[in-house]
């Protein structure tokens, strides 16, 4: 038994409070939040679990055996620093922090301390990114050739991260699942529409040392809600679509042929193929129920996280290094 | 009556030739090809057209007004100044040349000779994009914001020029055709999946001095065929799906607005409205019949053409700059 | 403020009591049901109201004004009748009751103590339905044309009644909201895959004294979920597909033209038009609430029920009649 | 080598016309239509082609040994017995003829002289429908449960047949190709919205011995094209969309389960299963092609015709007894 407190209880902390409650494995012990409104509303729902507007409590707590931190992005660092220090395992909110220097004192606070620290991206634990993750990793697509994503819709505009921070972080995260591949340098663009609001709409671009290549197109300022994903391999080709209510995933047997072209010893000839189309069928569990079940088993039983603080901290160097990127107009910056 | 000759019958010429044959106001007087059998089935579907192998008898001929030129990229310049030099209007095939330079000499070839000189982009004379068009020139979208297009699909592999020139070509025209603004540099990133062939899926941003920003995705190897633009308005925002058979252009009455936030007179609040949908009925009329019908009409009554050659040098001049900057992996590159 | 019992809480109980407490014109006072775990969970949330087995210890109490009843549609007539005659105003779940016949009784209860009965048909209270019915009544589509529905998924097969009674029950709310006419007769016809099963698979078409059809297509045994409905004008038509997220209603400026022929005076010459779409943004408020709320209206001040008891019972009528016709392999059954 | 005359030169003739000509195993020797304007085009594209405005000129020559006649249907009946009684043999337009009592004489006729006699049902020929024959035939969807078809859009009134005729003889004709199952009667419904026209929009039910039903929806005041068929099995169910430029069928596993119910013996308890989707890649030649070359593998080497006449008559039946139905109401009328 994982006994649980969270802190913050504003968009986020109600959902993870929920799974904490309905899952076996963990008790919840604790919820924080500055705001005692919110903290009456878990005491009316929740009798039995005890509220403070004070971290400290939480982190002091004998029963406490793993915080959870769902608050603002550059709240994170103090509040897990604390958190480590005290003994807790973590789990904190993505993305895992404001800065990489931040994520890599993370980093090395737990592992002195030998405790799971672990982000809170969802994507991964969905039945979609696990299935291509699985066509992936037994190499039923071939080489993976590109990653091409739109994350796009009319949405809040933030006041403190760029649209990067906010939407490609989810892409970035897909691909720490589902690729082996790490990315060297990236190239970004993009917008800012508002004065003195930040870039809303940007173009990220990433490099390998492989032959493949990553992009990533978000905005908050599309009139259309678009979460299409493209992943080309040589043999077959995926296009993940979220908005798709059952049909998310649709792998294409297609692809290109390259022979010897007769003419010219010295070029190849580029064909291609078209074959039938699959949709598999996909597991249909909450993301963040399994999430919840993952940080508990990593826990317990010291698996292998698969969202894990050294994850987390290679997505913030890209997205710092995209930010970086995006003032020099597309000018790529090493990782 | 302009007469014309029509240089290249071999994947575009034959609709050139058509439409020329159903013109009222031209004469079709020339096809030539290097190809003697191509030319054979032009004596046979037309057998009051003079053919030749030779393009020089084409420019000599009397009785040709004007030259249509729908070869490889590379000849155009030669063929071209040719057909100027022997002082007949130009109609060139995109894109108008393989560098900047030889557009400019084109260009002050027919201005010294008050010569026609037009490019064949054809999508500016579709329905759709002159829709879309009436849509910004009126005012109806508000201060466009963003354009940003994907033009995707599993296709052949140029040996020649990279998938920005055969893609991306498209557009910069319907650009050139819709805004009145023109990009200040541009960014690309991009990769080659085989050896030895160009680069096969590409990324591009177009930075200009106003509040706005055009990217544009193009790639030869998706599963799916994509051509889909946004454009973004204050007003109100654009989808056009160019796959659409009927609903191509899309018109949303939706955007943000922006108020002095109370809690902070340095920072906006930015919110969001949504209104109706509206789906315009478009012109159904060929594009390259109303290209050939303004083409006649540039030549015979001094009408401001629409696809000029000055338009077509700048999108030489955009794509000559994304290849540089595709080779120093996304630094923007001035234009 | 009106104090409601709620009889049943199974499938849609659970919906009625949430929407009976967030109202703050009703107070929700009794929930009943057969099953003493399902009246702990009210109880755990709802620990104010008050629970019990037995319906008649809600029909007796004095705290209750209005009764709605949401249990298994062979229950409805002794329930509500029940209700009617301790002076409750009733709200009964769709269908109306498993008779014709039933229905005539109860609404002479009703009528007989000036009580309100209505029908919990929740369609006619959708922005959608609201949208289709203000263009039908403002004129704005022409004289109605025809009604065509398809509503078919893989779905639970129910055991009692067929899948007009399930399914089709729906569009016949739909249209006793949207239009003036009436059917005067109807045909259907359908099948029973699964022996000792109801009818899993029907059509129904009904017949006007105008000139105007309806048709609906069911199906318990479809490997998709289709729920679209084709409306058709003499100016306009409309579409309306409800899996659709966000664009439900898309209005088609689209219809025929009939001319005398000029070839033959008896005969007209019929073409077509087609002009814009639109698609109109539409009332996001859930239905249920609205029902709620419009049946405190209907109590308190006296306001015309939009899906009234009389209404309800033309539609078991007509359900009765689809149900004979098809025992005759779609011979027409007068309504 | 097959040598062929058309009569008639109008819709459909031209299609002919080109397939016979391009056809290696036939020559086009004759075209023949009421209209010469029309041979003159004949003339001009195909010179050595025969033409003629009288029918019996192709009956009674030499080098004609088949006939194919693309006339109005009310001509079929003439025309198709001229030529049988020449000894030519027959390919003729869908439907087969007006009245199946002429369709009878034709077999006859046919038979008696050992002489092809063939429909023009041309969806049986695509690749779409190849592969649900095959679906169906290799038991892969299990037993077949229903037919479900719309074929609607905004389309020309025809003035001598009732919609039934125009369109639901497409659905008839696939029904041929991929069942074993025969009707063994039918209901109709519909209606006629303009005065002096026939039946514009009809819905029709086909009922079988077997556990199985066909529905049918057809409309020439539809605002939307719809071209969509579901065909369901106990293993598999197909939806067949023929608007999808590609991905026409798609394979669904999916259908119910049927248990022995716990609670009671006499009743069965269904559930449903749902996993993969398969969109098999299509066959892409023209469908017409595949017709005509059929057509002479039957006339020179006694191949099994695939909509051979005994097929169309079967459907001209069907869409009397239909039309009969329709003046009853739906009342069914048994085949």
């Amino acid at each position: 038994m994982v006994r649980t407190g969270v802190i913050g209880y504003g968009y986020w902390g109600p959902n993870l409070v929920r799974n904490y409650m309905e899952n076996d494995s963990t008790e919840l012990t604790y919820v924080c939040d500055l705001n005692p409104a919110l903290l009456e509303t878990v005491k009316k729902r929740y009798p039995s679990v005890k509220v403070t507007t004070n971290p400290d409590e939480v982190f002091n707590a004998e029963d406490v055996d793993a915080v959870s931190i769902a608050t603002p992005v550059y709240t994170h660092f103090d509040l897990a620093m604390k958190a480590l220090q005290a003994g807790k395992h973590v789990l904190v909110e993505k993305p895992m922090s404001d800065s990489s220097e931040h994520c890599e004192q993370m980093l090395e606070e737990a592992d002195k301390r030998g405790l799971a620290l672990m982000v809170d991206h969802t994507f991964p634990y969905t039945g979609a990114v696990k299935k291509i993750q699985e066509l992936v990793k037994t190499g039923d697509l071939g080489d993976v050739q590109y990653f091409d994503s739109s994350r796009i819709n009319l949405g809040l505009f933030q006041t403190d991260v760029n649209v990067l921070w906010d939407l490609a972080v989810h892409d970035l995260s897909i691909m720490e699942a589902v690729f082996d591949y790490h990315p060297i340098s990236v190239s970004a663009t993009g917008i800012a529409h508002v004065e003195g609001s930040p870039v809303n709409t940007a173009f990220m671009t990433l490099f390998f040392k492989e032959s493949f290549i990553a992009h990533i197109n978000v905005s908050w300022l599309a009139p259309v809600k678009v979460r299409q994903t493209l992943i080309g391999g040589t043999e077959k080709m995926v296009v993940y679509n979220d908005m798709e209510p059952e049909e998310k995933v649709r792998v294409y047997d297609k692809g290109i042929t390259v022979n010897p072209s007769p003419e010219n010893v010295y070029k190849m000839r580029v064909g291609y193929r078209a074959g039938d189309i699959w949709v598999p069928k996909l597991e249909r569990k909450e993301a963040l129920r399994e999430l919840v079940a993952h940080f508990t088993d990593v826990i317990e039983n010291g698996a292998e996280p698969l969202t894990s603080g050294i994850s987390g901290a290679r997505i913030v160097r890209m997205l710092e290094a995209a930010t970086q990127s995006l003032e020099k107009q597309g000018e790529c910056v090493s990782l």
